[in-house]
C-alpha cells in the first residue's frame, strides 16, 4: 500500500517543527531595518496541528490494517495526514476513504501523479478549501519541481503556462466542479480532442468528483493541515 | 453486506420492464378522448438501460465479492444498480465505491436512512444529477411512505413542510453544496442547537460530500439510472 | 373554451384522493420486510388541497363566465386547478390569467401543446417553484406518454434524449429565464435554424415569459399544487 | 378603461420628434467651445420608432375594443405605447396582455400607481430590460415628480432615499425576481411588519411577476420603447 | 489641467438649482388633469448636494494645485464634481486621484474621450453605482449628443445599436468587470481583430480598472453625485 | 518616497535567481528515491521575467522622479517589481499610479500595513489574480512573520483564526468587491463596532477599490509577477 507522495522525509526537513515555531524563529533573526511583524498576534494557523477538526471526536483504535498503513506514513512522510487522523473516529469510515484515495491517487492511470495532484488543487481552489489547498499544493510542488505551479493552480489555473493537455483536464475538471450540469457529450469530445481515453476521461472526472467530497467534508468540519506541508517543497 | 434500500421486490411489481415499454402500453391502452403522445418520438430516457455511460468501458470480471453483492442486489432489489455497473471496469475503484457507500447510507448512524436519503436528493437537485435524482428520490418515496416528500426533494427542499431537524440539516448540507467555503462555526452550530450531536454533523457532511462526488461522476460520464426506478413507490 | 389538458378523468382514476390518502393506503398494504416510513410524521405536501395560498385572501363569488369555467373544469379535470382558485379572490385578475393562460397553452400554434409544456417544465426548473413543477410536469407525462419526460423537464433538460428542434428551443427558453440581458440576434437565429418562425419564436418567448410571472406568484404566496397531479401519467 | 399614465401628453411636448431629430437639433445649436458629438455615428437608438421587434410580424386588424382602446392611447397619450404595437399581430394576445396590464397597474389597490411603477422599474433593472426601463422609468418619473427616483429605480433602488415600506416593498420584489425559490414565510412577514395586508402582497407579488415576464417577451424579441419616453418628465 | 467634460457651463443652464428644486417647481405648474406626485415625500436624492459621503471626513485646506483645480471646475462646469470633495479630505489621495484620472479619461489616447466614457458607464452600470451612473452617463449625453446612448449604457449597452469597435470594446470592460480571471488571450485576440492597438488595448483595462476602483470606493462611503447632472444633455 | 515593503534585500537572499533556476537545481540535487518531476516540462510561470505583459507597450524613459525611485527600488528591494515595468510606457500613468499606491500602502494610516496587505490579497484572491497575489501574498508574508497567514489571504481568509478587527475590515473589502452595489450603512456600522474610525472605513474602501482595478489591469494584460517574490519569507 503507497502512501500520499507529499511530504516525503527528504524533502521536509523541518518536519519536526511548525510553522509557528519557524515564524518565530524568524523573527529573532531578523535583522534590525527589517520590517518587523505586528507584535504579539498569534498564527493564523494556530492550533492546526493539534485541533484538527471542529468537532470533538475521538480517534478509535486502529485496526491493524490501518496501524500499519500510518505506520508507513509516519516512516516515509514522517507524519500522519490530519485528514486520516480525522477520519480515525471509525474504521469503517477510514477504511474505504483511504482504498478509494489510494486508488484514484496513487495506482496506476493514463493521467500521471502529477496531473491528479492539479486536478486536485485547482478543484480545490475552486471550492477555496484550505485543508485540500495547503496539502496538495504541496503536492504539486514536490512532484513537478516547480513551485510555482503549486502555486498557480491554487491562484488561477488559467494563469499558468500548460501544455494543451493539461488546460483540457483542468478545463474539464474546474466546469465539473463549478456547473456539473452543463457538462456534456462536447466536453468529453474536448478531453478526447486533446488526447485522453475513455478511461483517462473516468479518472479525470472521479479525481475531480473525489476532491469536490474532500473539499466539502474539510469545509464542513474546518479540518486543518499539517503545518509541515506549508514549507515543503518551496 | 446490505444492498441500496431503493427498487425492493415488492415495490417494483413491473422491474422487468423498462419505461418505455409501459409507456407503449399505456398508449394501446388508451381510450380515444384521451390526449395522444405526439407519434413517433422516442423516449427521452431512450437506452438508459443498456448504454449506461457515455464512455466505452469494458466490464471487467468480477471479483468473488462483488459477485456476491451483484447478486444479492439482484436478489433483493430484481437490478443491479447502473452506477456499479458503470465502476464495474475496474475493482480496485467498485470496491471501495460500495464500501463507501454502504457505511454512509446504510450503516448505524444518528441520521435515519430516510434522513440520509433526503440529503442525496437535496444535493443532487441542487447539482441537477439525472442519475442520483431518479436513484435517490426513488429511495425517498420509498422510505419514507411519503410520495410527494421524494418530489419535494428533487423540485425545492424549502416548499416541503419539514420539521426544523429536517430543514436544518437540508440547509446544512445544500450550503455545503452550493458555497462550502463560507460553511463555518455558525452552520455547525445551528445543527446543534437542532439536536445534531457532533458526529452526525460529520455525517451530514460525509453524505452531502459523497453525493458532490458522485453528482459528478454522473454528470461528468452522463450516466443513466435505471429505468425501474421512474415508477417505485409512487 | 379549453380547459388545462393536465388531469383528464380518464388519466386520474384516484382523483377523489389525496397523495396522503394513498400513501396511508400503502403503508397498510405494505408486506413485512419491506422498508418502514418513519413513524407518525406528516406529508410534506400536508394541506396542499386546503391551504392553496399563504395569503389569507377570500374567494369572490364567481361571475357566469368564470364560473362556467371552473364547472368545466371539474367536468373534464375533475377539479379546479388550485392556481385559479389562488386568483379567484378577484374576478378582475382571474380572467384575463385564465385569458392567456388558454392562449398561450392551447390555441393554436407552430408549438404543439406538449412542446409548451415543455417550456412551462423546463423554466419552473429554473426557478424551482413546486407548484408550476408539479401540475405542467404532470401534463408532459400526460401529452407525451412518456414519464421519465416529464421527470428530466424537472431535473435537466440538459439530460434527456431531444431531438434539436426540443433542445433549441429550451436552451432559448431556459437562457431567456436565467440571463434574458444575454439574449440577442444569435440566439433568435439559433432557433430559425432549428425550423421556428418568427412567430413560433414570440410563443416560445410568450410561454417562457408566462411561466417566469406565474413562477413567481407562486414561490411569493407558497401556492401549492393539487394533490391528485402527483400520480398522474406516472 | 384606463391608459398607461406614462406619457400623459402635456408632459410630452416634443411627443412628435423622435430622439435622433431631437439630437440632431442640439447638435446644430450647440454653440462653438462645446464638446462636439462624434460625426455621423447613428444614434443608439435608431429605428426605435419603426423596428420595434426583431421579428418580422404583422399586426392584424385590431378589433372594436382594441381600436377604441390604442384611439384612447393616441388620445391621452400622444402616441400608442410599442408594446402594444409588437402585441397587436393577434388579437388572441394582445387583449389579455391589456386587461392583465390595466388591472394590476391601474386598477385600485392598496399600492399606488407610483409604488407599482417602482416595483416595475427595479424588476426591470435587475433583469436589465431596456423597453421596460424606459416605458416605466418615465412612468415613476411622471409620476413622482421626482426625475431622480426614476433614475434611481434603474441604476440601484439600494441607493434611493426610500421609506421603510418602499424599502420593504422592493427588497421583497427584487428577491422574488433574481432567486424566487429562497422567498419563504419570513419575507412575507417582512412585508407585513411593513404595513402590508395580504392583498397588498398579492399585489406585489402580481407587479413583480407581471415584469418578469415582459421583460423576457421584451428581451426576446428585442423590442423596442417609443422614443418620445425618454425625454418625460425629466 | 483639464476638467472633466461632463456639464461645461453651456449646457447645464439650470446648474445653480438643485433637482429637488426644480421638480417642486413642476409640480406647481402641472396642469390639473395631469398626474399628481404623491403628496410630501421627500426626494430620493434629498441631501445628495449637501451630504456628500455616509463618512463624517472633514475637508482638509486645498493645496495651491487643488485650489486652482477646484477653481477651474467651477469655472467651467459651474460646480465641483462630489468625488473631488469627497476626497479632499486628505490632498495626498486627492492629486493622485485627479493625476490619474485626467490622465486616464483626457489625455490623448487611441479611444476617443466619448469610447472612454461609454466604458466608465457599462462598467458601473455592472457595479450599479449610483455615483459614477449619474456623473458620467451626464457625460456620454453630452459628448455624444445622443441623450438614448447614456441611457442604453446605464442600463444595458448590449441592446444599443453599437459598431463592432465599440462592443468588442464594451464586451472586454464588462467581462473584465464581472470574472476578471477569465481574461485571457482571445479576449484580447477580439480586440485587436476590432481595429484596437496594444496600447488601446491598455486604455481600455484601465479605464475600466479605475471605474471598478471608484465605484467601489463610492458604494463603500455612499457618495452622492451632484444634482446637476440629472438635468445635463437631456 | 518609500518602496514596497515587499522583497526588502534581507529576505531575499536568491534574488538574482529566478524560480526556475532554483527548481533546475533542486531537481539536479534531489536524491534517488525522491520523487521526479516529469521530464522536460517547462516552468507553469516561464518567462515571468522576461515578457512582464502580453502587450507589446516599450518602456519609455523614466523622468528623474521615476528613475530616482526605480534605483530606490533596486536597492531597497534588489528588483524593479514588473507592475513598475508594465506601467513605465508611459510616465504619465506610472506617476500617479506610483503616488497612489505609497500613499494607500505605504503612508500613516489608521490601518497597520500589514491590514493593509492583507486587505490586497483577500481582494485579489476573490479575483484570483495572479500578479498581486504573488507581489502581495509575500508582502504578507514578510509583515507578519507568520507564512501561513500570507497562504490564508489567497485561498480563503474565513478559514483563518483572525481576530474580530481583521475579520470584519476582510469581510467588508470581500462583500465590496463581490457586490458592491449591496454595501449599505449596516456594513459601515459593522466596521465601526469593530473599531473603525470614518478614515478607517475610507481607507479600507480604498484600498479594496485600489486592487479591484489592479486585479483587473493585471488580468487584462496577463501581467507576470517577478519569480523573487514566490520564495520571500517562506
Amino acid at each position: 500500500m503507497e502512501v500520499p507522495v507529499a511530504g516525503t522525509a527528504r524533502t521536509s526537513k523541518r518536519r519536526g517543527q511548525t510553522v509557528a515555531a519557524r515564524s518565530a524563529l524568524k523573527v529573532v533573526k531578523g535583522s534590525s531595518p527589517a520590517p518587523k511583524p505586528e507584535a504579539a498576534r498569534e498564527s493564523a494557523a494556530a492550533g492546526d496541528d493539534t485541533e484538527i477538526t471542529a468537532l470533538g471526536l475521538k480517534r478509535a483504535p486502529l485496526n491493524p490494517a490501518m496501524e500499519a498503513y500510518f505506520a508507513k506514513c509516519e516512516e516515509k512522510l514522517g507524519f500522519v495526514p490530519n485528514v486520516l487522523e480525522a477520519y480515525a473516529f471509525d474504521m469503517a469510515k477510514l477504511e474505504p476513504f483511504v482504498a478509494m484515495y489510494n486508488d484514484l491517487m496513487l495506482a496506476p492511470s493514463g493521467l500521471s501523479k502529477l496531473e491528479r495532484e492539479m486536478i486536485a488543487v485547482a478543484v480545490s481552489a475552486h471550492n477555496r478549501c484550505y485543508y485540500c489547498l495547503v496539502a496538495h499544493g504541496a503536492a504539486v510542488r514536490q512532484l513537478s519541481g516547480d513551485p510555482v505551479l503549486g502555486e498557480l493552480m491554487v491562484m488561477n489555473y488559467r494563469a499558468a503556462r500548460l501544455n494543451k493537455r493539461h488546460r483540457a483536464m483542468l478545463d474539464f475538471a474546474v466546469k465539473l466542479t463549478a456547473e456539473p450540469w452543463l457538462v456534456e457529450e462536447p466536453d468529453r469530445a474536448a478531453l478526447r480532442r486533446a488526447g485522453f481515453s475513455e478511461r483517462d476521461i473516468w479518472d479525470i472526472a472521479a479525481v475531480a468528483g473525489f476532491f469536490n467530497m474532500s473539499n466539502r467534508v474539510a469545509s464542513a468540519t474546518d479540518m486543518r493541515p499539517n503545518s509541515v506541508y506549508h514549507a515543503q517543497a518551496r
